[in-house]
């Protein structure tokens, strides 16, 4: 891991600034293209050329079980994450729908789902537990246990690369992960509980109120340290949410455009931003999700979400989205005209 | 105009019903894709079925110029109307490569310009004028080119049927497009000039205040009735506007999802829904342009739009994401697995 993160450059300059004169040049009234033109300067400087090109796009889907679903926080049951797996495996689920629609590859992981699982060619064994304690009652995992989690994410990235990575988009499947990102979320930005509480799958008001005090409660006794990645990941973290960080580190690390899912992606976000902020650069935000703390999470790593659809399902869904979107912005900067070689007139002096 | 108008049906609430019903059972917790459900379940009742496909996508790209632009009110010489059209014809624009990635057919129009074109068996030759007169001194145009300009757009569409049109984006070119389209909105909407006149393509802040007082004047002498739609559009409007709310007009007609691109096609949906509120729920809003006042008019239409990328481009750009979007709302709705078929427990009961 340290390793890793010691790997990680700052975008190339030089690559930036020619796809910017580019784009500056392209038959169109200068940032008429907005957050199109800024996401292709983006991906140049990630990939230290001025014309990227994107073949090979990776979804990572991560799995693992929440202990902290013991005290009621969640609309479903915690089976349904090794459920979940199977339809992943299967092909019926969001994620690969989208993947196929946008051409990107799924890799599916269990990181920690509380059941043994059936083996599969297309399943990555990378389990690190069988589900979390409950963050309610002490550390959800011990400090050894997130470190391997976070390794076994870098490790599903570098086996992937002899196969190719242009483009990589994170996602998750966790009944419970969505109070583990809130406490996350409230453990590195400082907000209150309550403002990064969502309702998840489902949850009724009754529910929402039990979520958040278990929140707080997990928060008190674990007095996770804000400047401790490691020590919040342990405390009130999760197998899967470690396994996404470390994907983030790794594609930073890699000079792979990094394009995070929902509020859990945010969360491993948070994780891997407080390990090495060198990461932020590589980070694209895919969507705006409907759950709350979203926004301010986003807001603290200073990201603006491409897309606000009121998406909430998770699995990488809303990043295949914004792969598409990334890839639309490398055609635009590739293949548009420039004012000489179409001969339009460009804009008037002053 | 008017037998297209009367052939406008609502949509099919048998179909929504279906297609609600099977978002409900596919495995994600309900509502959880947000938009992208909704967005499969209105184009259900658009077309009549409960499991839409699409495969013929068509992005009309109109053009014309504005007699305006003799008041200084925009950042680019009108020369820039053709010029951009020979770009369209060449595949060098935007929209060209936007279209070819999302798999849409251009169709590229005159309604318009101020100069004689040359022939090209990819243009669709549908000039009204040479281009309207200003606004600022009387009225763009006469009624019964404003009616013309309906009937253009709406003869775009019914020839390009037997080619087939399973969804359509709309998109404009016209230099002082902007100019017009804000005074169009003030008009239908009552909303200020200055809260719905934007800088278009660029221009400085003395440019502004002078484009503000251009469109006020024009409303001042031509005083168009808000209530009647060909009065707006002959008064303050465009050749190509009017073509797009024939383009509208003639979708909702022959039951085709409209994905409306930015401000201009905003406001000649504005003309398309004053001429038959019918049309309403045959629009898709693509996105939310960075064009002051586009706000204002999709709240007035009732529209939320599905991307907010700071774009304000025109040519159909926008659009052709959005029609990305629904086909990745109609893939989530044909080809994802239901609970049962992927054996998923389902929410657990109160």
């Amino acid at each position: 891991m340290n390793q890793v993160i010691a790997g990680i450059r700052p975008l190339d300059e030089r690559s930036m600034e020619e796809a910017k004169m580019r784009q500056d040049n392209l038959t169109k009234p200068q940032g008429s293209l907005g957050q199109l033109e800024s996401l292709s300067i983006q991906v140049a400087g990630i990939k230290g050329v001025s014309k990227p090109r994107i073949a090979h796009k990776v979804i990572f889907t991560l799995a693992g079980d929440h202990g902290v679903t013991q005290e009621g926080v969640s609309a479903y049951p915690s089976e349904v994450t090794p459920q979940m797996v199977y339809n992943f495996l299967r092909g019926g689920a969001g994620i690969n729908v989208l993947a196929r629609f946008v051409g990107a590859r799924v890799i599916v992981a269990d990181l920690g789902v509380a059941s043994p699982l059936e083996r599969s060619p297309e399943l990555r064994e990378k389990k690190v537990g069988m589900g979390t304690q409950s963050m309610a009652k002490g550390p959800a995992m011990s400090h050894a246990e997130a470190i391997r989690a976070i390794e076994a994410g870098i490790g599903l990235v570098e086996e992937e690369l002899p196969g190719g990575i242009d483009i990589l988009g994170t996602g998750d499947m966790g009944i419970g992960n969505t109070t583990s990102s809130s406490a996350i979320t409230a453990a590195v930005t400082g907000a209150d509980v309550a403002m990064v509480t969502g309702r998840g799958t489902g949850i009724d008001d009754e529910g929402w109120e039990r979520k958040v005090k278990v929140i707080q409660r997990a928060l008190d006794i674990n007095l996770p340290d804000p400047k401790d990645a490691i020590d919040i990941l342990s405390k009130v973290g999760g197998y899967e949410i470690g396994g996404i960080a470390g994907v983030i580190l790794a594609g930073a690390r890699y000079r792979i455009p990094v394009v995070i899912d929902g509020f859990i992606s945010g969360a491993a976000a948070l994780i891997a931003t407080t390990l090495s902020p060198q990461v932020k650069p590589y980070l694209i935000a895919s969507h705006q999700s409907a759950e709350r703390g979203h926004r301010i999470l986003l807001e603290f790593l200073g990201l603006k979400p491409l897309l606000n659809l009121d998406l909430r399902l998770g699995e990488g869904t809303g990043a295949a989205l914004g792969i598409f979107l990334v890839e639309a912005s490398l055609r635009i900067l590739e293949e548009m005209a420039t004012f000489a070689e179409a001969g339009v007139s460009e804009k008037k002096g002053p």
